[in-house]
């Protein structure tokens, strides 16, 4: 690596800081780190998914990039693969472990990208990535095959977590790394780079093996089918849906079609045992009784697209809650889903189902470290700087303060955002002045970018009071309506029973028009009716006029 | 009590049974119990908040109504009063204790009602209304003069709790009435209706009193100014804030038109101890150093028109955010409102405040009470019957599952709905077929029940994907064109750069016009135009078409 500085510019993430995308840079040779996805927040009405703006990357048109560095499979992390690998120039490798690797070469293929070349490693191993030197490390989180990265550059090491939490008893038996960060520690790391996520709750996350005696218990007492909901990534639940299984001896359907093709790239690649014996296909249900039955299903989000919505509005294709019908629900509402995941709940109830979801019993728990854990990766790794990432501006607060009284400077604590460029140099670690465009592309349909804040803003105007038009046809000899206006509005008010405000709206255009003979019709008229409208029902829609003359 | 049948209709709740309002009947005589508020959901745009659907009391010429009976202060049990009064027969009574009375005459008197008689009662009171016996007792909740209600009826007494949890150290020092919940008991109790909403969480909620020490500790630390933001009606807060504030020397602030016309309210009824001394008019604030103030301000749940909200956009006026304010939230957010609520924490720390919200102190706890608190209530009453009420499906589910391990009887548990009629006879209780509309009237502006399920379908589908008119002028002579379509459209597209779509749209208008020379044309247009700006963007926008043959 050349001994010039390191820049370190993280991306996306909506509030939150390189949760999803980061540029590693030394000179012009660039490294990027995950290339993952947001979901939209509420009030970006209509919006499908959300990727980090590449501008950036597109105008350095000096910079070599030589490689994608993958820390694991998650969307957060991946889902914007394809759209990446068609903005920048062709031929950019893509660095992940295997299972990683199966997903994104999945994605790839589904969007037609079959040339790029995907290449594996293992935890463990060390990669040279252009001048680039970096070390794998296995970490524990939700998914299998899951690492950190350590940077050995000219200015000391940078570990990178990843998404992590210290799981001892994993699913898959493969246990996070300490021996290695240990090691980083003893070397001596310059920079932390450490996941936020959960810096505001004290203690250590569960393990991921509290939740099969759950499921048992669940199982156990359930008299009807089954149905777990979880996200399609997540596989170690699946995992363990299929041991409870198995010991209960009930048969499991994959329902849907991204938690099939999932589940088959991770069982081809040997990251889930499944015994074929129990795996039914879902043509296959009506041959095996209801108490012998488990289905995973995704829609845990209460997404109104996906299955788990779909059964609770009775809009499933061939499936339909019955009565003694259990439903687990192995997740946590994302924040702004509360209402979605609970309204959903209610509604599955109400068919019959019976509803198990944490704090029910223990059906899920975070991938993401808490309090505890990050003082201990401070401990193990004895950082100089530390930059926490994965997390709002609330949780990087609460990582940083926590640092500072595990033993780290407060002024080498780098409470940052995205598009602030850190650089890494003999001298430290530090914020700069530079900022480059960091923001958001929205995906709607198959449009990308092509919605911004101007079209948001209106939808949330429209979504809020509506809008109401007018299309007048004027005599240009006399000035005069040559007939009624038509009238056109949605979401304002309802038109039948608003007779009397249509009446007044047809006098004030007729006024409006007759007053204003030279010009100025249209805006007369929409400042005029806006006027009228507001005072009638104290609501602001958006008022159009189109005035012909004839 | 004449000796026919009760019907007990619960009314109100957004997906809750019987949160708002409740009617009691006994032949033609009736009785109403609160009559409050709900608050939309995130897809219910533009509502502003949502009262009980009336048309039942209405439509019951023949019921005389003789008073609305009130539990307690809160919003979303009195905030509907206004509405209700003027929408049934003028002369009903209502009957509140003082601090619920003072809060209700306040309403009345904004909107305009000052000849209603509100009658003031104090717990313990046995009270007549009507053939309605009634006894009120105390019960705590985090407002004072909060009760429960136990109706003396010829089948039985039938025990209604309230909004309540068994706050053995509550701020006002006054207990709950455990005795006379053990002499129902005793004297044998019919029907328990009880809140529901924790259902889903083991133990006993914590007292407000571990509140106080947490912001003791709070306030030592905090170097500058500090800002208490909660709801306006939560008066315990209010003085726990000022007894605090007292203790460490600050001057106190009440902040915002409600929250002061609330806390003079609850002054003047001797609800509220705050020393004259320590409170300071907004006015003078700048004759205080910052390390001297506390304010208390609204807005705790995101609100975007509320105090804490502005600040955190920088939209208040005459307050701005400084480096080294504490703010601290004490109140948790109500599900939906988690986004908006973290949204604006971070905002506020991005502006230099350090944001204290629960699970980094002990600053706020729930109201109402957890499982353990539930058990105690039914072994207190020891009721034959019970119907959880304040809660939704999930919640009714699990208080009904409780109640059984408690010892009632598994067909005595009645999980019911809004609407639909309770019978309360010598034989038992139990739902009965008769369901009555039991719907929600949105409030948006000042339209009361103006917009209904088909304007919100409407502003949802605006939100998603806007809408996109064409008014064409044709002469009616030849059939075509007279000049280039008129395009409106928003939230569709960014027009200004759909040039392409643009073009598109123009061509099939004018194909589609000269195709269909003979009437349907408006029709065809939509239909055209909706395929094909689906077929280039996969978005559904709203169509319109004007057509006008000249």
């Amino acid at each position: 690596m050349a001994k010039g500085k390191l820049r370190i510019i993280p991306l996306g993430g909506l509030g939150e800081i390189g949760k999803n995308m980061t540029v590693f840079e030394m000179g012009n040779d660039a490294l990027i780190l995950d290339t993952g996805i947001m979901f939209p927040a509420n009030d970006m009405h209509g919006v499908d998914y959300i990727i980090p703006e590449l501008t950036y990357l597109l105008e350095r048109k000096d910079l070599k990039i030589h490689g994608i560095l993958y820390t694991h499979g998650h969307e957060d992390h991946i889902g914007a693969v394809d759209h990446v690998v068609k903005a920048l120039p062709s031929g950019i490798p893509l660095y992940a472990t295997p299972l990683t690797a199966g997903l994104l070469e999945y994605k790839l293929r589904d969007a037609g990208l079959r040339d790029t070349v995907v290449k594996t490693f293992k935890a463990g191993d060390m990669l040279q990535i252009g001048p680039f030197k970096i070390e794998a490390f296995h970490m524990t989180h939700s998914i299998p095959d899951c690492v950190g990265f350590a940077f050995d550059t000219p200015h000391g090491l940078i570990v990178h977590t990843g998404d992590y939490k210290f799981d001892n008893t994993p699913v898959d038996g493969r246990k996070p790394d300490y021996a290695r960060l240990a090691r980083y520690g003893e070397k001596g790391v310059k920079l932390l780079m450490a996941d936020s996520t959960n810096s505001d709750q004290d203690g250590w996350t569960p393990s991921e093996a509290i939740i099969e005696p759950a499921f048992e218990r669940v199982f156990k007492e359930a008299k009807g089918r089954i149905m777990v909901a979880t996200f399609a990534s997540l596989m170690s639940r699946i995992q363990q849906v299929a041991n409870v299984s198995k010991k209960v001896g009930r048969k499991m359907v994959i329902y849907g079609h991204t938690m099939r093709e999932y589940t088959k790239i991770a069982m081809r690649l040997g990251y889930l045992e499944i015994p074929e014996s129990i795996v039914l296909d879902a043509g296959r249900i009506s041959s095996v009784e209801p108490h012998k039955l488990v289905f995973m299903i995704t829609g845990s989000q209460g997404e109104p697209s996906a299955v788990l919505s779909k059964l609770a509005t009775g809009k499933q294709r061939n499936l339909e809650v019955q009565e003694g019908d259990t439903i687990i629900l192995s997740s946590h509402p994302i924040p702004g889903n509360e209402e979605m995941v609970y309204r959903t709940i209610n509604r599955l109830i109400e068919r019959g189902a019976n509803v198990i979801y944490d704090p029910l019993e223990d059906v899920h728990v975070s991938g993401h470290c808490r309090r505890e854990e990050m003082r201990l990766m401070i401990n193990l790794t004895q950082p100089q700087y530390i930059l926490p990432v994965h997390g709002e501006a609330r949780h990087l607060r609460q990582h940083g303060k926590l640092a500072v009284e595990a033993g780290v400077a407060a002024n080498h604590v780098i409470i940052s955002e995205n598009g602030v460029v850190i650089d890494v140099d003999r001298n430290g670690v530090r914020k700069t002045n530079e900022r480059i465009s960091a923001g958001y592309v929205f995906v709607d349909g198959n449009g990308v970018g092509d919605i911004g804040r101007a079209v948001i803003h209106d939808r949330e105007v429209l979504a809020r009071d509506g809008f109401f038009l007018v299309a007048v046809s004027v005599d240009k000899n006399t000035g005069k309506l040559l007939k009624a206006p038509d009238i056109i509005s949605r979401g304002f008010v309802y038109l039948r029973e608003a007779d009397d405000l249509l009446d007044s709206v047809r006098d004030t255009v007729q006024q409006v028009i007759e007053n204003n003979r030279n010009g100025r019709r249209q805006e007369a008229l929409e400042e005029s009716l806006g006027r009228l409208l507001y005072n009638e029902t104290r609501r602001r829609p958006m008022v159009f006029s189109i005035v012909n003359e004839i």
